[in-house]
């Protein structure tokens, strides 16, 4: 056991907390003049924005199990090294290991079209030659289940528009048809399935992301139409064309492999057995660079971590950053270091993911125990002059959503995701579409709250065993 | 001969309109109501956007030559009979056939990448494993001269960025290198030819459009990058990195094949003999859908006579929808036109072409004898109050252009092209880039000036003999 005070009940700590803030309210000077400091750095630094650059472009699309899956482990390594962090090591990770191979599609009759569109993550291939059907649309899963009779031995698109919103909540309302499109559809006998990108960009560029296939139902080949080509089929089905389309796909699942999640360390000055961990994913979809999804977080992070490590005094806990393995299809590396830290985690003070791109930050999302509200309250109110000081409850991401059974504050900007879905999981997450200041303003609020984090004299208090377990989400 | 007024001289006409708008200067009350309502109508009408979908959707990309040409022409035939033109007719057109076929390439090293590139139309196919060799940059076709022994054996990347302005100026700018680069390279010994996409988007969709080759130098594959797959290797060729690469074509000339350009009327009241011309071309590329490059401009040109055709009364002179086979790569319908057409020319009055996309338009631009200004300007007071009446000197276009040796004034709509050159020539060219308000302002603009052009007791004073040849300009 590293640390006594893991005997103390969480609950009793967040009163702590409580009691203090109570006695003392508003932000310790000492506080507001680390934080502005930090802030005021970031704003001017290169350091995330020439780190993702090197990520994109010396290591590329970064799938589990690919090379260049392989190639991102080992410059994560490097990339910590050469930024002056401790203890950096991999952790090993057993991933699965899908591959894309070759895909097409074309609109057959009512005339030749040739369709842009990608395998979902996960599914299998099709025949040689592709699958060609009538279609037949259903425009929602329960519009999938209707369709009964009428999707056997079809082709079924399931068209449903994502909205842009800057909070991402149209990401939240279209993505569960890209999970459950295939079985849903193979149950009705469907031989493929296709849905319209869950995405916001009009360009031809099809968006990927994991599927699920339900056991015991038959495995059909799935693929996202880009936006413009679901939108052809659409309006052909409306005028009451026959539409007949063949795609084929050579994906295929191949035996797990070897990945690893990748940390290293700003070790902290009094507690350095307690963590604050700054995450990001390593791995991403293999159509494009992976440079929004998830090298802009993987960039705050690392940069933001590197900031704090270059103050003249460290933080009084560890800040970790943790480069995940497997975040798009398994999450793989999440389960494993859960696992692997289990007897640390109760000294993991805190975890922030940071997996929603390169908008601009606005300030930070929490989970946690009610006390930690005033308490973060106080941070805000020094970030607020900068543009960065909103706050609101439901911090996390699908990592460290690992750690939440464990009761482990988390943490996660929040983000201007407006445009992020133009591009996300297409071959459009390229480096190009990063802009510096808006980055910046995430190594801003990270920076700030990991220090805030990792130097209060007590830790947020815990999530509360009743909220340790969360609803199953997308990604 | 049909009409005597052929034998009376250019430049007297323009006399006789000068003294006419000397004697009453602005416009004619009768005009002002008929342009009027004409806008008006435009405005409301869903015409041009559901022919433009009609187009696309039925037809599909419509390259000179292939299936969809065929497609093109006889839609354009049934179109303009279903909405009451007169004298509908194909007239053939022999044109240039080139197939793209398939065609891929990739990063080989430093780091492998997939790139998104295509062939540039016209380009010879590589050998069947692809052509690979070390890239050298030049951003210039001087810079590519410069090269000199550096370029041998290696891909050329002529490296240039295509500015976004709202006039189009940009393209003009950089379109040069599309066409010269593949010889200025082959030239200097070079392997191969790539180019950054001629085009505004940062979305990985490469952009094509001729080449020429240049007769006595060897014929070496080209092709167009996505502007984001070009800025990746000048990033990686910035570094120092020797970066190798991959593509293959299979790209091919084929015989010369039969298309037409497809004519129909609104026959004119008093001077049926007398022509404008209001066109847009019928063939597209092939990498989408053709919406905006060209079915914009044949929509705008067929709904803006269909609609001059609904008014009580037809104007003196016949108005004329030309849709010109092969603007892109040959420009054989607009030769066609010009030698079929020759006896008639001096009895064109005027030709309009709408070639620049979707935009919104702000006017009109002319070419014509000086005196024409006066004319012109009391058409642009009736629409000014409309958004719609600006002008300017300039107007034209690649297909009236062959009209313009015979001195016929020439003219085309003022339009926003800022976002024109995101989708031109690339596979993002679909029918979802129309905004039918936008779209209409081109209809309510070239309705009011055909039927300006066509209703004046006298034809616009014709191109000065001096000014009727023009420089060559890229498409």
């Amino acid at each position: 056991m590293k640390n006594a005070r893991l005997v103390l009940p969480a609950a009793l700590l967040g009163a702590a907390i409580l009691a203090l803030t109570a006695v003392s309210p508003g932000a310790p000077p000492d506080l507001r003049v680390t934080l502005e400091r930090l802030v005021r750095t970031a704003r001017e630094t290169n350091g995330a924005y020439d780190t993702i650059r090197s990520l994109t472009d010396s290591v590329g699309p970064r799938l589990s199990g690919s090379p260049g899956d392989a190639r991102a482990v080992a410059w994560v390594k490097a990339a910590l090294t050469a930024r002056g962090f401790s203890n950096v090591h991999p952790e090993a990770v057993t991933v699965p290991h899908w591959e894309r191979g070759e895909e097409s599609g074309e609109i057959v009759s009512p005339v030749p079209f040739r369709l842009s569109l990608c395998a979902l993550g996960g599914s299998v291939g099709t025949p040689p030659g592709g699958v060609e059907a009538e279609v037949v649309e259903a425009q929602s899963l329960e519009g999938v289940d209707a369709l009964g009779e009428k999707a056997k031995g079809r082709i079924v698109l399931v068209w449903k528009v994502m909205e842009r919103r800057s909070d991402g909540s149209g990401y939240g309302a279209t993505v569960p048809i890209r999970g459950a499109a295939a079985s849903r559809a193979a149950k009705m006998g469907a031989v493929g399935a296709l849905i319209r990108s869950v995405g916001t960009s009009n360009a031809r560029l099809p968006h990927t992301g994991s599927l699920r296939y339900e056991e015991g139902v038959p495995k059909i080949p799935a693929a996202a139409l880009a936006n413009p080509d679901a939108d052809l089929l659409h309006r052909l089905l409306a005028e009451g064309k026959t539409v007949r389309v063949r795609f084929a796909l050579s994906a295929r699942t191949l035996p797990d492999a070897l990945s690893a999640n990748v940390v290293g360390e700003i070790p902290g000055r009094e507690k350095p057995e307690e963590i604050v961990v700054l995450s990001g994913h390593l791995d991403s979809w293999d159509l494009g660079q992976g440079a929004v999804d998830d090298g802009a977080g993987l960039g705050i992070a690392i940069e933001a971590a590197r900031l704090i490590g270059q103050l003249p005094r460290r933080p009084r806990r560890t800040v970790r950053v943790v480069a995940f393995a497997n975040e798009e299809n398994g999450l793989a590396g999440a389960r494993a270091y859960a696992v692997a830290h289990a007897a640390e985690l109760p000294f993991h003070a805190a975890a922030i993911e940071c997996d929603s791109g390169a908008g601009r930050v606005s300030g930070f999302a929490w989970t946690a125990g009610p006390s930690a509200e005033r308490v973060l309250a106080n941070v805000a109110e020094i970030l607020k002059p900068f543009g960065l000081g909103e706050v609101k409850k439901g911090g996390g991401g699908a990592d460290v959503g690992a750690l939440r059974a464990a009761g482990v504050p988390l943490l996660s900007p929040i983000q201007d995701v407006s445009r992020y879905f133009d591009i996300h999981h297409s071959a459009d997450d390229t480096f190009d579409k990063i802009d510096r200041e808006e980055l910046n303003t995430g190594v801003a609020a990270m920076a700030a709250l990991a220090w805030a984090l990792a130097d209060s004299e007590a830790p947020l208090e815990r999530i509360p065993e009743a909220e340790r377990v969360a609803p199953r989400r997308e990604r």
